[in-house]
């Protein structure tokens, strides 16, 4: 039976245009791009047109790019650094319940070391953050918005547009230039639009390994207004924003990965869109489920169910014997056997947020693999739920 | 004319060995490492397995190797981490006047924002640390020190082992756990012992990047009883001090050069001090140049040569043109025109310091390449001298 990854929110496989546009710089053009040299100057340029192209696609300047080592160190530096950054005596950041650790660990460390005052917007049964809730969370000393584009787990989209726009006219009415605007966008790089003067935002990151680029690289686009501290001390290498050799292959990939999902992102996203509506319906036929996250603002390959009186870990289990890979939600958190921050935000009880199975879909999927999902899923559940110690009622649910 | 690359301080080539290992993680065993199914459990075995080998040839435990993005990553967490974890009010740190920026940058901040009290130890005109000083350095509140195992830019090798030695000594004399003694080993990974108990160093940086393995992976030994703070915070990875997802190709492929360059460094040590000795006699024949760096305590690799009246950077580019890839110093410093800090600490003049060349040879450098270097750097030297406005005297270089 040939094995079926449906968890391409954890990480995708390493795209093989990818790794052919890679290859030349891991042996031949090698040089460190802070050497004097021809072979350094080569390797300069590389960066230097990976930067480019990154550039374009955000409709951002080259200077605003920062290489990273990836999504969790681009999140880091953006709260962190924009909070250290800043030499006024109070600061208030604003975010939401449903973001990424990686944004969230980082701003609860500065609220516990007293170095901000924080305010965690609540989501709505979608997980949509409300942008008038933003707008009334908002004070003359918020230094910091950040709010995730695309959720990993239940794939909700928010409106960062128009959270965009909100931040912007409350500086406009407030004469300031802050709130400064971040957003995760890892989840929504290689699929929804990224240029940030439509989305109004300051800071954004992306990540090369969920987007069939390689792993270990990100990006932290760095509006040039931007006030920013290092987190990473040294050489001065990215505007001296982010010190260390340059990954070279590793840029190089991201910008290939970046170009490759933009280009096909519309086929795909149709594509994944049909295939994931298809499985949503498959899976909502089995009695006492739900769909986690929003049923039209969500990314295209996102499938987050709630099957009730089932433990997800269990299920993942069983599928995997399946051959079918899956996750309860974010791969990073998934060692705590504590339900997903994120379901329980979006308003479900302890015990249903236990049985919520998140599907995510790739390019490799197809038709076939949805429907052997929704053949396989009827018989599994069965038997967790046969397993069972407790026997919820579908009150859990509201 | 076969290009002659003498930069591997700087960046060596991916060894093709070591891609052959890192092929599989790519695109098939390309799971994160962290999540619940088969092919995330063969992600973590593989990053288990490269753990368990680095453990093994650093003598240390599985779980005190923190994978992180690169040498200056690791630097950072050694020294912001310890400082930051202890809660103590006044902090004393000692680090020497030639650690690379990846130590002297992030201590200098802290210096800078109070959090702590630095003592930068003078080398001597070999670059040397002294022993006897730093004893009489530390003072009570010491809770770290630093002092890398071989400098990259003149290739000497510090009495590592007896410093670790004597801060042991005071440790027990003073009965306390202060200070932790970090080395950055980023230079001698491939070429030197690694065993932390010989050395007795209770934190360690690797590089990949510097012993033929791939850009943006590196590695943090950190002793057991270390108390260490995150700088980088998220889904909790590498016992919570380092979050992100794992660089499964990356951590494989610093294992595998580890592995490859520890097995083979006993001959391959051999040849290259041959071919670096002959590479110094051949230059000291040029009428007034000097050895920077100490005779015989130097790594196997390194020449560094100050030819007064020349400008270091000048030289590098008149035998780029002769297809000879060289250095003036350390590439993550080479944007600034400034003389290496380096060499000002070993006592040479700011005027002698700028005429110095670093050629660091490496697995393709040749008997061959060695004497064509030979047969063009007088000339070389002829024409950058005779073009130079000033003309200084062997007084410079005391």
């Amino acid at each position: 039976m040939k094995p079926i990854y449906l968890d391409h929110a954890a990480t995708t496989p390493l795209d093989p245009r990818v790794l052919e546009a890679m290859r030349p710089f891991f042996s031949e053009t090698f040089a460190n791009p802070s050497s004097f040299h021809t072979p350094g100057l080569r390797a300069k340029e590389a960066v230097a047109a990976a930067r480019q192209s990154i550039a374009k696609h955000l409709n951002g300047r080259e200077d605003e790019i920062i290489f990273t080592s990836g999504g969790t160190e681009s999140d880091n530096l953006a709260v962190v650094g924009v909070v250290r950054a800043l030499k006024t005596k109070g600061k208030h950041v604003v975010t939401s319940s449903i973001e990424h650790h990686a944004v969230l660990e980082p701003l609860l460390h500065l609220k516990k070391t007293g170095e901000i005052d924080l305010t965690i917007l609540p989501v709505d049964k979608y997980g949509l953050v409300s942008v008038a809730d933003l707008v009334v969370a908002l004070r003359p000393d918020t230094v910091l918005v950040s709010i995730m584009y695309a959720n990993n787990e239940i794939g909700t989209i928010e409106p960062i547009a128009d959270i965009g726009r909100a931040i912007l006219k409350w500086r406009k009415d407030n004469v300031t230039h802050f709130p400064y605007f971040h957003t995760d966008a890892c989840q929504a790089a290689g699929v929804l639009d990224m240029d940030v003067e439509k989305l109004h935002v300051d800071l954004l990151t992306l990540n090369a390994s969920k987007m069939y680029g390689p792993k270990g690289i990100g990006v932290l686009f760095v509006r040039r207004a931007v006030k920013i501290e290092t987190l990473i001390r040294g050489g001065g290498q990215e505007k001296n924003i982010r010190s260390g050799t340059e990954n070279v292959p590793g840029i190089v990939g991201l910008a290939t990965a970046l170009d490759l999902s933009q280009a096909e992102k519309d086929v795909e996203n149709a594509r994944l869109t049909r295939l994931r509506d298809r499985l949503i319906a498959g899976l909502l036929a089995i009695p006492k489920t739900r769909l986690n996250g929003h049923p039209t603002e969500r990314l295209p390959n996102n499938v987050n169910i709630s099957f009730i009186d089932i433990e997800g870990e269990a299920a993942v289990l069983y599928l995997d014997a399946e051959g079918i890979y899956t996750s309860t939600g974010s791969a990073c958190a998934s060692t705590s056997l504590d339900p997903s921050h994120v379901i329980l935000a979006t308003g479900l009880s302890y015990e249903a947020a236990h049985g919520s199975l998140r599907f995510t879909l790739g390019r490799s999927t197809t038709p076939e693999d949805v429907e052997r999902v929704i053949a396989v899923m009827p018989g599994v559940v069965e038997k967790l739920r046969h397993m069972s110690p407790v026997n919820l009622d579908m009150k859990y649910f509201n």
